[in-house]
């Protein structure tokens, strides 16, 4: 195969992160169904089924040389106490690495590894996160107003593992506790 | 080795694209003998050796698995009618490509192969170009008043080969011509 890579171009709004030039994926509550802890809320608010969080999937090869790219949008709200958020992944080539630059909005990158380490980042408009190769991640938008925008580039065959996530979660939550984000254990880890 | 990898931050200016946390690296017209077209106008220039760009590196592990990333601002101006520009390179690893968003000001990517293909994307503010593995790229600042700000990413053990663009340049420069960009052959390699 004699392939003949092409540059190109793609606009994201470094207003509000949307791309006019592609598709978006989109993830509604519904999408997230056992992903916040309190039940209840998620029943609650599912009537409504808001927009959780949309991201653009850019199509590039999926090899080692090449860099896959676009922009996340988590928007504000909360199930209960517990901020909106991304589903969060491992890399399938778990030890590559990720780079989230936060275009607008407030929030934080939360990360663990298998093994039970775990970092947190706080993100505000104009900071960059590096996120180490074995961290599972996700953003969290703990602004009550304003959508979280990151542009994000990994490895192009680095694969998105969500499944090793989706059961128990993360460890640690991150929950409004009198008007500020607090982060805590999360119950489903200690049963 | 057990090496324990961290997640870390860094600021990086929406505005101007500088960091508080990282001394920049700067190339001012000294440091870039030669690879203006015309002579005679840099050496006019020279007296006063104007701050050309300035980049980060952020100083990324270079293994296949890391991303490196940082800002690059090239500022706005010209020797003779040939505009403001990055020196250009390849990367080491020739087939790995890199990402660059356009956080302020316009300008335009140029890219060539050692084959002799050569591209173009013009970046204004929002626009994320995709330079392909095997090309050499350099960003070019087309605008009177503004810096040209990108974010830019690629993987962490690509490295930077600006040897094989010094001596001849790329195949074509961009000049201003009745006020506006205009795509020439680079004289030097009619020669």
């Amino acid at each position: 195969m004699n392939e003949v890579l092409k540059s190109f171009l793609i606009n994201f709004s470094l207003k509000d992160g949307l791309s006019p030039d592609r598709e978006s994926i989109k993830r509604q509550l519904s999408n997230m169904n056992g992903m916040y802890s309190d039940q209840k809320a998620y029943e609650q608010l599912i009537k409504e089924d808001p927009l959780i969080y949309e991201f653009y999937d850019c199509g590039i090869l999926e090899k080692e040389s090449s860099i896959a790219f676009g922009t996340s949008i988590t928007y504000p709200g909360k199930v209960g106490n517990e901020y909106f958020m991304t589903k969060g992944h491992f890399h399938n080539i778990m030890d590559t690495a990720e780079v989230y630059y936060c275009l607008s909005g407030c929030g934080y990158m939360m990360m663990e590894t298998m093994r039970g380490n775990w970092e947190t980042q706080k993100m505000t408009t104009g900071t960059a996160v590096y996120v180490p190769g074995n961290y599972a991640h996700r953003s969290i938008n703990t602004s009550d107003l304003e959508p979280l925008v990151t542009f994000f580039a990994f490895r192009g065959d680095a694969g998105h593992d969500y499944g090793k996530i989706e059961s128990k979660g993360f460890r640690k939550l991150i929950v409004e506790k009198d008007g500020q984000p607090e982060i805590i254990d999360n119950p489903k880890w200690e049963n």
